[in-house]
């Protein structure tokens, strides 16, 4: 079995902003030289997410705002989690909901999700 | 180690369903002749999402109502997404609250999930 | 590949309550010999979750405050679920949000998660 581990860093610069990071990913699983196998994508703090979607500024502001007008306004006050002098646990609640991991597949070298189907399954062991 | 890809296509009436695919799964599971490791059962579209729950047509129409009412109501206007032309951001953060993938372990042969047990923890590697 | 399971059983008092099983994973992570991999912890009830984030009381209350007040109220009536005789739809829509599973990256022989690094890129295959 193959295995390959590449961490990334940001400087983020507003509370909460999207990333695009799949051509890191891409480059990454091309280092690897894994031509059937997974690759994870997970983030290492708690209140980050990692998720799989349009790279559309549309829908990212879209995405933002449902953050905080639905699943969890950023204020304080309200979450006993202040009470630890930290600010963010709307962002604990927001990993959450979007999760803090995927994990995509790979086939004959590629991040398999580019085509025109449905549902993949992709079964992996002895 | 062993490895099997299977994609699934589906023609989808509504805008909205849900269908079980444990059936599909299952069997593909079989077809791989692997005996410990993890099936991982990812949705190729972002408006869409894979998950594990009970077949149970009253939570089923429970699910598709929370979505609407509670997680993200379809209506196009109220989302930036819209101006692309694309009506689905409803969809997307459907997609991003309930998941895009699941990932399930198989031990002995089977999908390791229908007995008495209230967390499996699963280690692969070397 | 090496592959090693365990499973876990709880006492549960309430009808919901959050319990650390951090140092269960990190104790089979350790059991497996597994140096470069992954540890899936999946949940066998689909009215279960898993999930990665802080053990800290406050954000405690505040993540079963949120799932009641602002996910899925309890309240079973509101649900078709109800009419089978089971009282716990919420249940399962709150483990649609959290997510029924987490995978965590295996580096060194070690769970990858304490370092201040922000995201991990893990391909495993061959």
């Amino acid at each position: 079995m193959k295995s390959h581990t590449h961490y990334l860093w940001f400087n983020t610069k507003r509370r909460q902003e999207i990333i695009d990071i799949t051509d890191e990913v891409a480059k990454q699983v091309e280092v690897s030289e894994v031509r059937e196998g997974m690759v994870l994508v997970s983030a290492m703090h708690i209140s980050a997410s990692v998720f799989v979607n349009d790279h559309e500024s549309g829908l990212w502001e879209d995405i933002l705002k449902w953050l905080e007008g639905t699943i969890a306004p950023w204020d304080p006050p309200r979450y006993r989690h202040n009470e630890t002098g930290e600010d963010n646990a709307a962002a604990h609640l927001r990993s959450l909901t979007i999760g803090h991991e995927v994990i995509v597949p790979i086939t004959a070298g590629k991040w398999d999700g580019q085509r025109k189907k449905r549902v993949i399954i992709k079964v992996l062991g002895e």
